[in-house]
């Protein structure tokens, strides 16, 4: 037997062809899909959600909201039941000083200080649009020409991976519709059309495609299904990898009753709200520009800069 | 014995005089400090960004940082021994499905879930300017002109309030600098000087008084001492209740080799790096002019708009 042999390094495994963009891109941060934003990628990601802005239609409210929030609202949205494997809570040191200082000293002698945290009311915000939907039903009654809402958080999902096209921490844009069904199919129509128009001045290929959440476990397999039949969901996907499925950089989305009836956001007949949203993936986009164009932004296309120029 | 006056509740605390600004930049997320921020508030926040942003001095490079940092870079730092009370730590979901779905049936249920929660490698960034540190000592010798970093994160820090200057999750901008002793001091007093110069342009009151960080607990009034009688830290008081001692808004800080000693940021010679920064506290800016020049932006004085156009 051949110890030389048996010790060699494994293979590397063959990487994503995004990885050559890191180093242009990002800095590493100790954590995969947790990644320092360099200036050349952040005046990308600042000119793209200008290009969003400049979409925004008339009277819509603009809510931005911080990265966590209250972990009894995310509960409420049904979080747990849908996508428990990709929540983040926050954990805090509690207690009195004795007892903090106790754990603090722990972790100073070498040992696990962890065990003493805490669950705390907050989560990380895993999507822009949900503390949007407690705020119009804290109004009363929807009124007949609806809510349009302009929303952003920067999101956390926990499905760590070295892909650039899976953050961990991510920024989401959202342009958020309440009112009648009628109201959310005209607007997620209206929508999927601005935004392919928004793909075709940034010069990136897509494909629109019918598509699903990934709902967690078995009974998420159904939930996915149903979504599937009702054709709820809509992605546009970017080709980042040659011929591979593309990456969803953009969603159109229908979620029926189902944010009406959990925060009893209902019609001045009493009816729950329908709701729908269009979400761009802001870091996607971003990333998939820089895999289209290349790192060097000043020899984009023309339409491209002019796209983004401010 | 009066049974009525006894079961009356209790008067009302004084409340902040800063509470009449609520409805105007913020919407409740039931969670105290943490708050959806309105179109009418960010345009400030943007504004604000921008003006220091053309602050920025020649040869300085940007990072922006996602929320969430290395946990065992956050220890590495320190932060358990000088403000346990504040760190916020991420905690998740782990294991096979079957142990994610029990948890999350056990809230279904109406039981707790949450002692299913496992510690994860991450913590919410609690200042700007931590991960840039070890950014730099990947690069290896500190070049002789020093560095100069701008940064910039959505920070958290555990400490819930209802007063609208302190937010448990906040905006912060740094410039750093990274250098020897002489580069620092440098660094810092030229900062006070803009620093001040930019409240004057913006129409803040305000003094620059020497100051301490809240250390933790009794060990940390050691801490704080030590860090008065070394001068490290100086802030800009901005009075937002009148008489009442003012809110910190900015700080201009020293770290001497803290920072430098920590990560083996060393200069060509071996010595460790010493470091400065000069932080913004975005959010208490932006409260700061709103209470100052009251809420309607077009009423704000010519000078302070001036200051704030694009």
């Amino acid at each position: 037997m051949n110890m030389t042999v048996l010790n060699a390094p494994a293979p590397a495994p063959a990487r994503d062809p995004l990885d050559g963009l890191f180093d242009g891109l990002f800095r590493p941060m100790d954590a995969d899909g947790v990644y320092a934003r360099t200036g050349h990628y952040e005046a990308v990601v600042e000119a793209l959600q200008s290009l969003i802005s400049r979409q925004r239609e008339d009277g819509t409210e603009i809510f931005r909201f911080p990265p966590v929030m209250s972990r009894r609202h995310l509960e409420t949205h049904g979080y747990l039941k849908s996508f428990p494997n990709l929540l983040g809570c926050v954990s805090c040191l509690e207690g009195s000083e004795a007892e903090i200082r106790a754990a603090a000293d722990r972790h100073a002698a070498g040992g696990d200080w962890t065990a003493s945290l805490e669950t705390a009311d907050l989560v990380l915000t895993p999507a822009a649009c949900y503390p949007v939907y407690p705020i119009a039903a804290a109004r009363g009654a929807v009124p007949a020409e609806g809510y349009r809402f302009d929303v952003a958080c920067d999101c956390f999902r926990r499905e760590p991976s070295r892909d650039l096209d899976r953050l961990q921490s991510f920024r989401m844009r959202e342009y958020v519709c309440v009112g009648s069904p009628e109201q959310i199919q005209a607007f997620r129509e209206r929508w999927i059309v601005k935004a392919t128009a928004l793909a075709d001045r940034l010069g990136l290929a897509y494909e629109v495609v019918q598509a699903s959440d990934p709902f967690f476990g078995r009974v998420g397999q159904m939930m996915a299904m149903s979504q599937l039949e009702q054709a709820l969901k809509f992605e546009l996907l970017v080709p980042l990898r040659g011929e591979a499925a593309g990456t969803a950089c953009m969603s159109f989305n229908y979620h029926r009753e189902h944010f009406g009836t959990t925060w009893n956001l209902r019609d001045a007949a009493g009816e729950p709200a329908h709701t729908g949203c269009v979400a761009f993936g802001i870091d996607r986009l971003a990333v998939a520009l820089f895999a289209t164009h290349g790192l060097d932004t000043a020899a984009w296309p023309a339409g491209v800069r002019e796209a983004l120029a401010p």
